[in-house]
Order: C-alpha cells, then structure tokens, then sequence
C-alpha cells in the first residue's frame, strides 16, 4: 500500500493544526495598543506553537520518505502522533490566555511529551515493517535528539512547579535543538540509500 | 477518470472534521485544575470521535485502494458519508458540553448510524462500478462488521432511553471492534488482485 | 505548466467551505429538544450549501479533467470561483440563523450567481487557452444549465422580494436540476476525446 | 528530496488562510440591511487580503516549479512565508472592525511587509541551492516588483502616521501592481529552460 494518501492526510492535519492556532488570538476591538496587550503572551506562545509543528512537519517529511510500505500499525501510530498534536492548540490558548501561569505552562509540557512519545512509537513501527535491514535504523542512527527530548520535557514539567518560567525555557531549548539542522537522514539516504 | 482528486477531497474534509472538533474544547479563561473541569466530558468526547474518524479515514483508505475508476455515484456516494461524518463535530461538542445527557448521546448515536449506512451505500457503488469480478467485494468477504454495526447502534440509540451510559457503552465496543486489526483487503489484494 | 496544484488547492478551499459551513451550527448548551430548535433552520441552510458545494466540485473536478494546460488567466478565474463560493458559509450562517428571512435570502441568490458567474468566466479562460479544438468547448456543448442558472438565481433574487419562499424554492430547483447526472463530458472524452 | 509534499503542505496552509478570513465576518443577528453594516469594513479588507493571498499562492506555484530540490533551510524559509500570512487574518480581522483606523492599518502593512521579505529570503535560498547555474535566478530577472515592494510597504507604513488612507491606498496599489500578468518565469522556462 501506497504512502501518499498518509502524507496528504498527515499534511492536512498539520496544515490545520499551525493554522487554526492563530484563531485563539482573539481580534480586539478596539484600534489601540493597549487593546493589542492582551494579545501579546498569545502570540508569543503561538510563536513557539508554530515552530514545534514546524519541526515536527519537517521531521514527519524525512522519516516517511525514508519509509517504503505502509501498514495498518503505521496508520494507527500516524494517527496517535495526530491526536497529540491536535491538542497543541489548546495547550497553547490556554498557556497564553493565562500569561503563562504554571499550571497550563505544565499542561502545555505534557502535549509536547506525549506528541514525543508518539513520535517514537511511529518511528518503531516504521523501521519493524522495513525488517532487519531497515533503511530509517541506519539513518536516524543512536538518534540522541530523540532520546533526550522526553527526558528534558519532564524535566521541564518537573520544573514548572518550582518556577513556570524554567518550563518555559526547557521547551524553547528543546526546539533550538531540533532546530539546529540534522541531515542524517538525507545523508544516509545520498550515501547507503 | 482517476480517484486521485477524490481521495485529495475526501482526506482534506476528514482532516478538517478531525481537527475542527477540537475547536470545542473552549479554552479556560482561568489558570486553575477547576477551569479544567468543564473540559473533561468535551475531551473525552472528542477521543471517542477523533477515533472513528481514525477508523473511517483507514476503511476509506482500504476501499478506495481496491476500487478501479470512479463514477457520478460514488463521487455523491462519497460526497453523502463526508456530510454525516462533517456533523460529527456538532454531535460531539453537543454530547461533551452537556456531560453525556441522554438526548446528544442518542443524537450522537444517529449520526454514527448515517454515517454507517452512508459507508455502506458508498461500497455497494463501488462494487456495482466493478462489475460481476469485483475485486472489492471478494475483499470484503462477509463484510460481517460492516451489518453488524449499523444494527449495534441503533440498540445503542434505543438503550440510552433507559439509560444513556448504556448507549455510550455500546459505541465505544463498536469503535473497539473496528480498531482490531481487519486485514481483509490488504490480504486479498496481495493474494488474488 | 501542470494543473496538479491548481485541482490541489481548489480541492483544499472547498474541503474547508464545507467543513467550516458547519460550525455556524452553535452547539446548543442544553440537552433538550427545545435546544435543538434554533438549529433547524440553520441546519437545512447548510444540506442546501453542502449539496451546491458538492456539485461545485464535481463540475470542477470534470472540467479540470478536460482542461490540459494552466495558464495565469486561468488561475486567476479559479480564484475569482473561490472568492464566491468562500461567501456561502457566511450567507448559509445569516441565512439560517434569520430563519430564511427575505434580505438574506436574497443575499444567498446573490452569491449563488457570482459563484455560476465566475463558473461560466472560468469555463470561457479554459476554453480559450485550449484554442479553437476545444475538447472542453464539444464536451459541454450547448450548456443550457450552465446558461440558465444564472437567469434562475436572478428569478429567485427577484420572487424573493414578494415572498422569499418561491426564492428559495428556486434555489432548490436549481440544485435538483444539476444533481440529475449529466455525462456529457465524460461522454465526449470516452468517445471522441 | 521531492517538492511534492512541500507544495502540497503549502497549498494547505494557504487554502485554510484564506479560507478562515471569511470567518472574521460575524454573522449579523438580524435579517436588516442595518445589521449588515458593521461587516462592511470586515468585507472589504477581506477581498484585500483575498487578493493578497492570491498573488502568494501564484507566485509560490511558479518559483517551485521553476525550483528542483528541496533543502532544509528551504523547508525552513517556506514555513517562515508561512508564518507571516498566518498572521494574515487576524491583521484583516482588526483592520476591518475598527473601519481601517491607523494603528491596525499600520499592523497590517507590517505583516505584508514580513511576508514580503520571507518571500525574498525564499527565493534566494532556493537560488542557492540550484547552483550559478540558477534557472529561478535568471527567470526573475531584475526583480523589480520584488525589490520594490518592500520600499512601498514601508512607505505605506509611514504615511499611516498622517493618514491612513494613504497606506491603504499603497497596500492596494502594491496588489494591483503584482496583479498585472508577469510572465517572465513561464517565459525563461518555455525558452530557456
């Protein structure tokens, strides 16, 4: 079975999700700076929103295009993925309604962990259906960027109960992170593919 | 003519349905585990939908991966299960806001029957655009799930006035049928087609 | 230039009118019948939109099959579609929520002719740019429903300031007329084509 | 790496763009022509950024057709074009409920104004990545629509600080200019291609 269906569907999704985000920025009604005040914590967590989709698009783009055959696990972790990422609006209305208060700052954490955890899970049923010789296994290599990213994420969760602001800096770190470009799919694939 | 642009068409509005419900889920004014409350039955609601759509999307994607060409009915066909599938929004959102209350518990169980029956009259229109040889329908075989649920719901509907958590009871076993793997067509089409 | 994108993005701008159509059907915030009651008028409001979007997109979908190259002309009358058919969710939600009051009535005739319009300007770009061996100009031949519709929806304009039930009664009219399967294009490519 | 899932993940986020302006028009509560004031303003900046998101998609469609691989730090440049025009909406919606004051006028200038530079620094890392050999580099030409329409936003910007009918006056000049066809890419691509 073919993949393209599932990329048009995950694209979709995606495309959705970094899209309806900017509805929780409530148009003021008045044509004031200070009406644009309250505006200002949801844009910022918007921001950081929309780089998270961002990366995860761009990652989600290289892992299927180092798959080769889809199957019904692959589908259903494609969908778990989805379902974490679809409550990333929410989290992030509520983390900028609120001004970044400590309890949607942690919420916030666990949508990340949990979309995280779910990345893992769709990479694992991914390389088990390519077998032994799995193509994704040799590119993604001891794929540290993936391994820590749970850890930090509860770290940061953990740390949002002394001071949100710790949280919050944890999950801008973990975004430079993914952001600093990692080309060892595409190396992979030029070389051993 | 190609299936392309109906499975583009029909993967756009699922992505939309699936993400749109969450639009529901009101985002809490306040930073507090109370403000959350009202969200719970919403969240779960929203589970519950987020996996039928997961379940629809997937036997889409089987169907229309053993179907040849397309014609003027499986084109209004399709059109008719994306309009029960779109009121799923609505349904969920009304069963969530009131927790569960009887009345959006047996609405809820009417959209799924129409969507159920709006699967089954799109299939059959694929088969008879298949001719006597249809490749789907020895795919399906006693396609025993598909009669199966529409029957199931409407003693789902009919249960929830005695008792609406009978009703929900009823639609999650279905939801758990269909999420057992079903390999019927994948077999199939790698043996006989 | 290919028509790839061109059938891409028109197919996301109408997966969303007609998802999004949807969610001027406010979720009641009681769970009883009488709650149910203001959402009549809105839902009926939205089967007749679902119903011309869907036929919107089917002719789409045949006269883009018929259509071989994209020039900038034509990619700026499929926009000049778009913009019309992205007012109907805004006529479908005042028009259902006034319960079929005249004014929006027809406002909703207004947007229906725009729409088959920019249809008919978008069907002439495509023509032209195909030179005078027009596939698509033989397979649509006289095209009396593309060439009464407009005169219909002016009728029903006009009938709608003495009672906007005949209006509306056109608008039906005009909807059943073209859900009565017309092949004459696939017709024309399977044979002379 | 293909281009497909790059467009296809564009044309998405584009098609929602322009698609959820027209939700920023509130539905009146009354069938009047009264009613239907205040959503003139909301109207008219919506056919605005209608057109503007028009010109974008046509001018993405022609420079990735005139581009041939996909890098990261394309990917990343097309997500941050992206960002700039998700802020479209909430733009249009402010400018159009405070009847085109100065301050949102202003914001609305600045947000075409970072689109515009997101779309320069696009097509210099696409140009960069073909090589001197540029096909993308010699198609543009001078790029004078390009170089100059920044210089218009910000002057559009500045003379919002005397009257804000001159920077709406320069917003639908600039829209105008690009409207004009501009065939220099399907022309170096028929010719020199």
């Amino acid at each position: 079975m073919g993949k393209g269906r599932l990329e048009a569907f995950s694209d979709g999704v995606l495309a959705i999700i970094i899209t309806i985000m900017v509805l929780e920025m409530k148009v003021p009604h008045s044509p004031t700076f200070d009406a644009l005040g309250p505006v200002v914590p949801v844009f910022l967590s918007y921001v950081l929103s929309f780089v998270y989709v961002g990366i995860y698009w761009n990652n989600h783009h290289h892992m299927l295009h180092a798959s080769t055959k889809v199957s019904g696990r692959i589908l259903w972790a494609n969908l778990h993925l989805l379902f974490w990422l679809s409550l990333l609006p929410f989290a992030t209305g509520w983390m900028g309604e609120n001004h970044f208060a400590a309890l949607p700052t942690g919420f916030y954490g666990i949508v990340l962990l949990g979309a995280a955890l779910a990345y893992g899970i769709l990479q694992r049923a991914i390389i088990a259906a390519q077998g032994p010789d799995s193509i994704l296994k040799r590119a993604i290599g001891s794929d540290w960027k993936g391994r820590i990213s749970p850890v930090l994420y509860l770290c940061g969760i953990a740390l949002t109960a002394c001071d949100q602001r710790w949280g919050q800096a944890v999950y801008v770190l973990v975004a430079l992170m993914w952001l600093v470009p990692d080309r060892r799919i595409e190396r992979t694939m030029a070389h051993g593919g």
